[in-house]
Parts: C-alpha cells; structure tokens; sequence
C-alpha cells in the first residue's frame, strides 16, 4: 500500500480523492434587507476548486454568495448564512477526504434578526452578536478526519495568528494572506499566500489567483498524499 | 414662460434637466474584512440612470458598490459607504434641478470601526451603531431644492410608509416597492413600484426593471414639467 501511495499519478494526483471546499462570503441577515456581509470575492476558492478538479479531485463546492460563476466541479451548492453553510459541510464532511475550508464565514451573527424591515427612529442603535458554528474546526475534530486545509485572512502578524490556528483547530494546513492594504487578497485579481503545517512553510509570492490556486492545489496534494503514505 | 415649459419635446422632455442621481447599496466598514451591507443590486437605479439620460438629461450617477456595468451617464463616480455618499452628493446637489434618490443608504454605521480584523475571542459580540445622515432629506431641505424623487423599499405597510416619507421629508415624489418576499424588489429582474406625490398616485405593475424605469422615467419627467410650468 505504500508503494501504491507513493507511485506517481501522471498529473492526476488526486484521482479518486472526494473533495469538500467551501468558498465565498456568507451573509448573515439583520432583517430582510440588511445584513452584515465581509469582503470575500469567491475568486481564490473558485479557482482552487478548479485546480483541485484538474488533479483529479471529485470535488462539491459549497459556496456564499458570489458574482461568479460555478467552476466545472462535480455537484456545487448555494449558500447564505453560516448556518447554511456548516449544516451542508456536517451532511457531507464524513466522506470526504480532504477539506478545504476557504470561504469567509461569519464569526457572527444577529442574536435575533428581525421579520420585517428595522425601521430607524433613534440616534444609534445597538446590535446584538452571537457566535456562528466553527465549521473548520469541528471537521477538523471528526474522527477520523479529513486531510483538513484552512484559510487565514489577516491584517497584520500573519504567521503568529495562522500558526495559532493551526495548532488550536488541529489542522493539516494552512494558507494565510494579509489582506486590507495594497498586498492582494479580497476583491482583488492577485495574491500571495504563506502555506504553514506542522514543522513545514512554503511561500507563493503574488502573482495571478488562478495560477497561485494551480501551486496552492499541487502543495495540498503533496501533502495530502505523504499523511497518506506515512499513515498506510 | 409657461407655453414654453409646456411645449412638447418630442421625446427628450429632459433636454438641458441636470440630474444627480444615487444608485446601489452602501458598505459600512466594522474592520477591513466585515461591512454591515443590503441587498440593493443597483440594478432599478442604473436603469432609472439610463432611462432618464435617454429622455435628453444630463445625468450624474454616484453609485455605491455593485457588479453591474456603468452605464452610458455623462459623469459616474464610484463611492462606498454613506457618509462617501453623503460627501459627493452634497458637493454636487446645489447644481441639479432633479435629485433622484434610488440609493439603498446604510441608516447606521459602526460607532468605531477597527483599524485591524476583530478578533473573535467570545460567545458574543456587541455592536455600537450611529446615525448616518440622511442624504435625501438634507438636499430636499436646500433652498432652493431640486425636484426632490426618493425610493422607499418597505416589507410591510407600503402606502402609510412611503406617504409618511414623502410628508416628513418634503420630497416632491417617492417610488415605493415591497421588498422581502415573492413580489420582486431587490436581486431580481422584475419589479412593480407604487409612485406617490402630494394629492397623486399612480401604480407600475410588475414588469422588467429596465422596462419599469422607462416608464418611471417618464412619470418623472412629467411631475418635473407640471412643477416648473406651475412656478414660472
């Protein structure tokens, strides 16, 4: 079985292997107009998707609400809230083999959202969160497993933060990017990405998404199939 | 004076009318990833845009952020969120004749957004919201004011909302429409809108937006005629 794992796969090195990728924002609704939404374009994970596609991953994307269209996967899912979203992941998160959690989901939502339009009638207005599932974290803690990749979205100390990450939700790998300046990330057509994993580091400088998600596919698939090869 | 304001135009009723007009939603920054936002397409207002400058005005839009094509104005100007509104429209309102308001503005912003992500590190979160100004009101409150038309997306009570509008803001007309169920509104193709002004009514049954804003368009220019052939 070793020799089976680590024999090359002629540029389909995920053949067979079941894919779950969430992507997108999510949209967690204040009242039927309003919602408190965050930056993610959809476009890294849609490309990722793709990638992970054309190694030979049987991929379902489950995905927020984007202005994109659904990449050639094989079964897509629409979703809004983070509820949604970890309620399609939980369904399916048993049978997959790898996870790639890329979309932004809400860490929180409106305690109570109201039915009908929130009318204004005061100087300010205080609004009331709670905590949304953390969907990453509880795939991560399945047992077994899947081979588990998450995303880290952040503004400044990056590798303290993702590597924090890392190690607190018990992941396999990590992608982090800095975003709000001028260095890529959400909205944007380029990236750059440091990829963590335990005792492990790979940087992908800035360039196009779609060829970063063609290096990013390939690092995951390595990875994915040396746990494979030491675990067999 | 008035046989010429009368006189009809064949076709460009609007010819010479300065319009300044705000479309889409608003994003209010609480970081540099998350935003409270609406679920405005921008779509009724680009058309409403359009349709306007086809009946001879000169159009400004100023247009928050949305996946829609500009379309053919003579001036757009891109902003974010309602206080960017706020700026742009206040430096132009002076210098319209007609202020279409199809804008879906955030009424509240975060008291303090942060200069960096917001940590998730609790079950819960509260948030500290303020007044945005209101943009519609303050240029119908300018003297002299341009014909003042706003838009009101209401899921309940329509007519006593939209009136209650048209009355307190000293607007000169108002589109109201339903929004929030299977009746067409925001995210979709079609709409249908109640046109209300003092002692007037006239309902646009559901059709195509680009439709609806033609005939919108017109009922426009046609209130705007009436007024300045009854004040010259």
């Amino acid at each position: 079985e070793i020799a089976e794992a680590l024999r090359p796969l002629a540029g389909r090195p995920l053949a067979g292997v079941r894919v779950l990728l969430t992507a997108g924002p999510t949209r967690e609704p204040l009242d039927p107009v309003r919602y408190l939404g965050n930056r993610s374009s959809g476009r890294m994970g849609y490309a990722l998707a793709t990638a992970l596609s054309d190694l030979g991953a049987q991929v379902t994307l489950i995905s927020g609400p984007t202005a994109l269209p659904m990449p050639p996967v094989a079964e897509s899912i629409q979703v809004e809230t983070a509820l949604d979203m970890h309620g399609a992941v939980m369904a399916r998160a048993a049978d997959c083999d790898l996870f790639v959690a890329t979309a932004a989901v809400a860490d929180y939502r409106p305690a109570d959202p109201a039915d009908s339009k929130i009318k204004k009638d005061a100087t300010g207005l205080t609004l009331h969160l709670v905590r949304n599932p953390d969907i990453l974290a509880e795939v991560a803690a399945l047992t077994p497993a899947p081979f588990t990749v998450g995303f880290a979205a952040e503004t400044d100390r990056v590798e303290d933060y993702a590597r924090g990450k890392l190690a607190a939700k018990r992941l396999d790998m990590i992608a982090a990017n800095l975003v709000g300046g001028a260095t890529g990330g959400f909205e944007r057509d380029d990236n750059a990405l440091m990829v963590f994993w335990p005792n492990g580091r790979r940087d992908l400088p800035m360039m196009d998404k779609r060829q970063l998600a063609r290096e990013l596919a390939a690092l995951i698939a390595e990875r994915y199939r040396e746990r494979h090869a030491a675990s067999a």
